[in-house]
């Protein structure tokens, strides 16, 4: 039996309580939201059982809470949910975690936060995004878990395998890092490809009729929500600048061989980059 | 009642030959390929009824012929089957035209040949790789089809309306300069992508826990064979070059507004590549 607060009730948060009561780990469910059109449409879609702008109360009458908003409203919310917490269980559901954890890093109540991060997601945004399963399989990130309490990092561990979700410990820093190379770059070359065919493919329409399978899957992210990524990229722009600059090098290298139809070396780029099979089936 | 040769017997010519058959626009299908082991599958998988090695038999005995190799190999093909055929119709599927139009342009038979490209396929190769319907709902262009006699284009049409495909015509030049937008460039940032993850991040484990699910789509197109996609490169390097200059210049320029941490103008840049959403569902 447990109440699950959740502040947020988008893409991210939305399908996590979602899926929380199928597997039966949420037995009630309270959103709170600033935007009350995402509150009614959280509860038309039975993601939660009640919906309200009193964050306190929400957070006083919940076991677990979840944070689920964009990365830059996350460090002003953590600590002031922490200041209201007795033995609740406060976690986030952020893409960074660095700039997150050093604001909270004296808090009296830091020890009842668990910073997690859930390698999944989709393009689309708000409450009619959420789907169920969107977790299985996938990895839960768990940052700096020796800095929560022992049975708070249980709680966490207790929903994760409910999930079907892998666990992964990392620190914060060394999270922020790798996710630059293994999401956050992904999300500035699909924005840039998206940039690159709207400027110099003029007409929409043959873009809509030759898009190939192909094209549609490295542009799909090209999608998503400015008001999620360019907090993301503030508190993570160190590690996404050096990665950035290692994939331009690369494009770069690549762009040059061909201009010079080595197409040897061309050839083995290409079987250097097919290593990604051995990884990713 | 159509007999089909295919010339290559991999993702492309399988699937293509595999859709025909359950549509029932082709009631016999030979199978051609160097590779032995490619036919045996081919075979086994019913993607093909017969195969051989014989090519000037299973030309004089098809009515349809499919051309599903390599770029490179296919310049030297399609005059060669040209050469053998009387009434029959030549197909190929390449991603580049104007370089193997140029190659028949004054060959006697040249209006037995409909050059068409179908805007589908997948990462993976090989007999092994074919599927049925991968072409629904997908686009097959016709080009130069001006070029080929009526009845020629007309079974053409037919094959691909039995498919469920859109039809688009285009000029080859243009076809050429368009699937540089969107589908050639989309393999070399995912090349590049493959490449930079490889670089900056030696811990594979970690790679294969952290992948989100927008880093799989992204990176998907770099187990992409190199049999296939050099030949395309090099018909089509001066598009591509094109195409990936302006990348460069927008990743670049991405990259120099998260550098001096201008994210109004960054906020724009997502803005301005959210616009992909008007044309891609």
């Amino acid at each position: 039996m447990m109440t699950v607060t959740v502040v947020g009730v988008g893409l991210i948060g939305g399908s996590l309580v979602l899926s929380m009561k199928q597997h039966g780990v949420a037995t009630h469910v309270i959103g709170v939201d600033h935007d009350p059109t995402h509150l009614r449409e959280a509860a038309a879609r039975h993601l939660i059982d009640e919906g309200t702008t009193d964050l306190s109360a929400a957070v006083r009458r919940a076991d677990l809470i979840i944070l689920a908003v964009p990365m830059d409203a996350l460090l002003s919310l953590l600590p002031e949910v922490l200041d209201m917490v007795d033995n609740q269980v406060v976690i986030d559901v952020g893409s960074t975690k660095k700039a997150l954890l050093d604001v909270v890093r004296t808090h009296p109540k830091r020890s009842r936060f668990v910073a997690v991060h859930p390698m999944a997601g989709t393009e689309f945004s708000g409450p009619e995004a959420a789907v169920p399963e969107l977790f299985r399989d996938k990895t839960l990130v768990l940052c700096d878990a020796e800095d929560s309490a022992a049975d708070a990092v249980a709680q966490v561990e207790h929903v994760a395998d409910a999930l079907g979700m892998r666990r992964v410990y990392l620190g914060g820093a060394e999270h922020d890092m790798h996710v630059a190379y293994v999401s956050h770059i992904s999300h500035i070359t699909s924005f840039a490809l998206a940039l690159t065919v709207l400027e110099k493919e003029r007409d929409e329409q043959r873009i809509f009729e030759l898009a190939s399978t192909g094209f549609s899957s490295t542009v799909r992210l090209a999608k998503s929500s400015s008001a999620m990524w360019v907090p993301i990229f503030r508190q993570n722009r160190e590690n996404v600048l050096d990665v950035l600059d290692e994939h331009l090098r690369q494009l770069q290298h690549m762009r040059d061989v061909l201009a010079q139809e080595d197409y040897s070396a061309f050839t083995d780029l290409i079987h250097q980059a097919n290593h990604i099979k051995r990884i990713l089936k």
